[in-house]
């Protein structure tokens, strides 16, 4: 039997189609799309119309669309771009929270070398940063306000729009990690008005290894990944066609099912909560947001009589061992023995913060996967509770 | 007919195997290698044997590899990387040369804003930079020493051994863009003695978006792309997993194939030149190394009567429409009406750096394809000689 996979959130297969449409650009047309043959300029066509595609389903001109290897070049270069332009001016403050993903927290903590001073706001025990918390740290030395849209852990959703609203009245650029929205919730750049946002292919059904940073024409950045004048000069290196491709590929297909895929995700988290309630009853309990999180990602938490909860790696093991595939934090942390860097700040009860799993649904799953999950819990949890107790 | 590709050094097609290595990692085995799930853990395995198998084609330690998007990336990685490692100590000195790949002096010119002093020894008319220049070069305050393996080009090879042992002496690290030479030349870390390189798969049959950095354990390095705990905490991002199993069958087989495809270079050059030699006379010439470069790439520069030579990019224009694809400098800085920065360093005479193009010959090409290239290059050039005279 297949594995039931709900680790969506870390990784989701590629789409058939989204395959389909990049094998022909690692065969025949093959081409360097900067070369001025032919060979070359089929692929500087396909990769135009890729930007254009991309542009049009975010909103923004094609020229605010820059290819990168994925999310986490996409937050180094935002950050690290935008500090490299306003530092110099003095304004040296970066404003964050300390639940967004490492791909935003490092580069803003390595930048502390330079003399960045990083300014962390306390997100509430729903996972949200408020317009108001980002509005009252603002000052004139404020460079950069980079909130993640969703949070990977939990399912958060942070008022962008308003968040956005603050930035452009204080004159600061505002940078959102959207890898977790696009395609899952409407991103539309001009209606929110964020200055930049990444965007990564693997999350939405297309390749791992390539992403978008937008960056709103007149942001005040200077590129980060220096060589040719690939990208009009703000991104070096060969462009990765097929990526670019699969990329466009599968934010059409997220994108334009975003409605049914949601609706899925809506009837699978209930089937899923209200089994968890049957069979558990007062025993778990949803970190992060009951109400108003995105429907795919859900953050379930086990309460047990000792301090020290669970031991959250061996629950993640025996349910591997019956073929369910979960996380209890990012897959970019993994490894790591305590609670993730989100539960710890979202969740008061270290007990239950250690004792956690992440769900996180993809379109290709089914009831009968949920049915499966329940069970299989069930069991799991009956033996490690009589442990722990 | 399919086209006469001859820009190799471009970029490769993907050769059937490689691709077929990389398909089972964008359907079943789909997952993120940092999951703690078997779905994860099978593209561990998958992405640490393709470590293993690159670190053994290098001579190198697994623990040496480190995944990146490509050359470009590498290049930066290793240069800000080395800077930000060294510079606060006061070595703010990187020697490097003018001929090397924008992926190496544009970040060295960016590091100029944090106060990086940049020294570019001059090539000799073959583009070969000597031990004795760097050795001239190296002073209490070099942090870096950046000089390519190969250069993309013409072709010409510096003495990297030579190089590496005066570097050692003096306790400099020691980076080298082995874009161009993996798979083409042999390259053996601890013969050679450098302490970095730089791998790109596109130009060995291998996917565009996938690359390695090499790093000599013990070399004062900070890593430049921060997230998530990949690649030992040096490099963050999700794994790539089929551009890195496809990156390490790309190396088996180009470095496997080595004596093979270079006995077909050297034929096909020879087979070139002759037909150079007995079409053109002395209306022709090479650029750079006319022995004791690569086989595989040929830079070849036409004599015309008046001084500003041919339009060069006339020339590809014209041999484009005639089903060949060769380029007039790297496809990196593609759009540029005036000669490359390699061969305005490399050729005295600016009439015929202007009316040069590359060829680069690939695994795929044959003796006819280069019959076709001569018959249809003699119709071009008459044709543009004439306008020209």
């Amino acid at each position: 039997m297949d594995p039931v996979y709900f680790d969506n959130a870390a990784t989701t297969p590629v789409d058939p189609d989204v395959l389909d449409s990049m094998l022909p650009y690692f065969k025949n047309t093959f081409g360097n799309a900067d070369a001025a043959h032919q060979v070359g300029r089929t692929c500087k066509v396909a990769v135009e119309d890729a930007r254009e595609k991309i542009a049009r389903l975010l909103n923004a001109e094609p020229s605010e669309i820059i290819f990168t290897s994925g999310g986490t070049e996409s937050d180094n270069a935002a950050i690290k771009g935008v500090y490299s332009a306003l530092s110099p001016a003095g304004k040296n403050e970066i404003i964050t929270s300390p639940i967004e993903h490492h791909a935003v927290t490092h580069p803003a903590e390595a930048l502390k070398r330079s003399g960045a001073k990083i300014i962390y706001l306390k997100p509430n025990s729903n996972g949200v940063i408020t317009a108001d918390q980002v509005r009252g740290a603002i000052t004139d030395k404020t460079g950069l306000v980079s909130l993640m849209h969703v949070n990977n852990e939990i399912g958060s959703i942070n008022p962008v729009k308003e968040i956005a609203d603050v930035c452009q009245e204080a004159g600061v650029p505002f940078h959102s990690d959207t890898v977790q929205s696009v395609g899952k919730i409407p991103v539309d750049v001009k209606e929110i008005g964020m200055n930049m946002l990444s965007i990564s292919a693997h999350k939405i059904y297309g390749p791992k290894g390539i992403g978008v940073l937008y960056v709103k024409n007149g942001t005040p950045w200077i590129p980060w990944l220096q060589g040719g004048s690939q990208e009009r000069r703000r991104r070096g290196g060969t462009s990765n066609v097929p990526g670019i491709v699969g990329l466009a590929k599968a934010m059409e297909l997220s994108i334009g099912n975003m409605e049914t895929n949601t609706q899925k995700f809506v009837a699978l988290r209930s089937k899923l909560i209200e089994g968890l309630e049957s069979r558990f009853e007062e025993k778990f309990t949803i970190n992060g947001p009951k109400e108003g999180g995105v429907a795919h990602i859900i953050n379930i938490g086990f309460k047990t009589s000792n301090e020290q909860g669970l031991d959250g790696e061996m629950l993640l093991l025996n349910l591997d061992i019956e073929g369910i595939c979960v996380s209890n934090g990012s897959a970019c942390t993994s490894g790591a023995t305590e609670p993730s860097h989100v539960l710890k700040e979202v969740v008061d009860d270290d007990a239950i913060a250690s004792s956690s799993i992440r769900v996180s649904f993809g379109k290709q799953n089914t009831d009968k996967e949920v049915d499966y999950f329940l069970d299989k819990l069930e069991g799991v949890l009956d033996r490690m509770l009589k442990v722990a107790s």
